[in-house]
């Protein structure tokens, strides 16, 4: 029951809606790029699904779509913006541009941002930095969904970190991961298929491990990378608090349990600590510490060897990080992009709330 | 059959071994400092217990004690130190310095160190960085023990990372923790009891997960953080891989395969592709982001907040990152470091060969 459309179809379409909404039109073809990006590398938690949740959000009062985006706080290498409640997906490339431009002056740069909310995609922001050759990396928080090792209470968000790096003749390495064991999008798989989960992935509401998919929806959390304490949760749990603290603490914006939630009909925290959800972008250029060309030709060895590596019996091959997503989107650019029934019905009834077309 | 010693006889008895070495006296107070901060944080796998090895390594011609550390590239934010082989005790502190200096005037520094080799603790080099009210962050790449996600091969070393975050009147958020589910000295500790390891913590020669903790001494590997791909090993494998290309590809140091081994009577790989191990060292101005006292007080919320969370069944409490290391190294200060007869063995062992006194 799934239809199949090209990327530029849902692309205009994100950017119709955006419009619709009083975006800029200098801004809406860029945040329509990094919602469609999601799609096309198959991260379609992060997509073009996600579109009605920005639609409430402002609906809710809650997104300035005419932003007045601006650098705070700087010295020569890191800047803090102001993403004046903006949509995190015109907010974030902005920001990511001022660290690329400081690490052009300085070598690297290191923006943190408040006043945000969702960003889209990790990898998108930190997939800028490669065309300079640069090493490009970008986190966000998110509101609290995981709960930290021995914690009842849920903390942090699945907080994600990407990291790009650029290569010469093989393609970059690109990882762009959530700090849990599996995104909460698998969850919600489990969910609607009224299956259980595999232990690991989240504990009940008094805080004890279970495969019930839903638990976490039941007062329970995910958990963190590393699931329990014997398998390194805490470093998990670390990672979590890095990115929250990175995000949002050295930014201004809110983090732990008070970080706001996307989803609009979700009360917002008392007493925020901060503005908006925080995110934080670092760019380096490669050639801030050694000749670009001999950076990229020993990037190339490295991702040469790695799928080379011999694989553990009943595997193919081994990966390098961005392999898949990037075959992924060689595959939709031609084919489309599947989008599952319920999201098509969303999509269409934005298109009547807006009153724009949707399906050429 | 253990024995205790204050952590100043131990401190003063590595400073003798390494100036017997031939170390210079300006770098041996130091040098041993990081070592004695393994044992009195309780990290008794990098501290004394490893003196031996780097006597061994010395006695390889694999240690220059009288190193000619210096920076070979550089820009505003960013570095290159060429550690001349010394002690990566010695080496880790210089480049950490430089990457200090650079925060003073740009905001932020960044190192990374070539020709280097075990740095000690990761999280040393990152707590240098709180004195002068910075974030600090320090990783190092090791010979290869971990297989990633769906290799037979060993490719990564347990590449730690440690980031340290100042508070004001709460103690510093301090992360350490390599980039594998357990530490390997975990596995040690299995074989001496000859008693299995945990599901999830390493796999056979063929690939396969195992529980027998001698399986990574036949063949085997250690797995990523997140043991394997339904718990989110891949992001472990990232992990790691960013700690390597960071640390080594950046810095001109070998990477993957191809870096050295700790222990000296390993063979060394054949065709290098850089110069002895790497490291990686960031340190940020926190009032390079916002008022730095402002940034404490948010800190310090932060960590009450994440200290008080609720915690779950069977658990007393949530701990912040640095909590346990921090509250043992208390501990040891008072009550002294206990060494265990193997270890013991060891250091008398040096001592002979030395002709230094140990025991006072």
């Amino acid at each position: 029951m799934e239809k199949t459309y090209t990327h530029q179809t849902l692309k205009q379409f994100v950017m119709r809606v955006f419009l619709k909404m009083g975006c800029l039109e200098d801004q809406v073809e860029k945040a329509a790029d990094v919602l469609i990006t999601a799609d096309l590398r198959g991260i379609d938690s992060h997509g073009v699904a996600r579109l009605i949740g920005y639609v409430q959000l402002w609906e809710a009062g809650r997104v300035n779509t005419a932003p007045d985006i601006k650098v705070v706080y700087e010295t020569p290498s890191t800047a803090v913006v102001d993403g004046d409640s903006g949509l995190g997906l015109v907010v974030a490339p902005v920001a990511m541009k001022v660290a690329l431009d400081k690490a052009k002056s300085a070598g690297t740069g290191w923006v943190a941002v408040n006043n945000s909310n969702h960003y889209g995609i990790a990898g998108y922001h930190a997939m800028e930095a490669l065309k300079h050759d640069m090493v490009g990396i970008s986190m966000t928080n998110a509101s609290a969904l995981v709960a930290p090792t021995f914690s009842m209470e849920r903390m942090l968000g699945t907080n994600p970190i990407a990291v790009a790096i650029p290569a010469d003749k093989e393609p970059p390495f690109v990882a762009d991961f959530a700090t849990t064991p599996a995104a909460y999008g698998k969850v919600e798989i489990q969910m609607r298929k009224e299956s259980p989960v595999p232990p690991g992935w989240i504990q009940d509401a008094a805080g004890n491990p279970t495969t019930d998919a839903f638990a976490a929806k039941k007062g329970g959390a995910m958990l963190p990378l590393g699931s329990d304490r014997e398998h390194g949760s805490h470093k998990g749990y670390c990672l979590g608090a890095i990115v929250d603290i990175f995000s949002a603490v050295l930014s201004g914006a809110n983090y732990g349990p008070w970080v706001p939630p996307f989803l609009s009909y979700l009360p917002l925290p008392d007493k925020p600590v901060g503005k908006g959800i925080g995110h934080f972008f670092g760019a380096m250029r490669i050639d801030a510490f050694r000749p670009a060309q001999e950076f990229k030709a020993h990037m190339d060895q490295w991702i040469r060897r790695f799928r080379n590596a011999k694989p553990a019996n009943g595997h193919a091959k081994v990966l390098v990080p961005g392999d898949p997503e990037r075959e992924m989107a060689t595959r939709r650019m031609q084919a489309g992009i599947p989008i599952i029934e319920p999201v098509v019905k969303d999509l269409q009834g934005l298109a009547k709330k807006f009153d724009i077309p949707f399906e050429n």
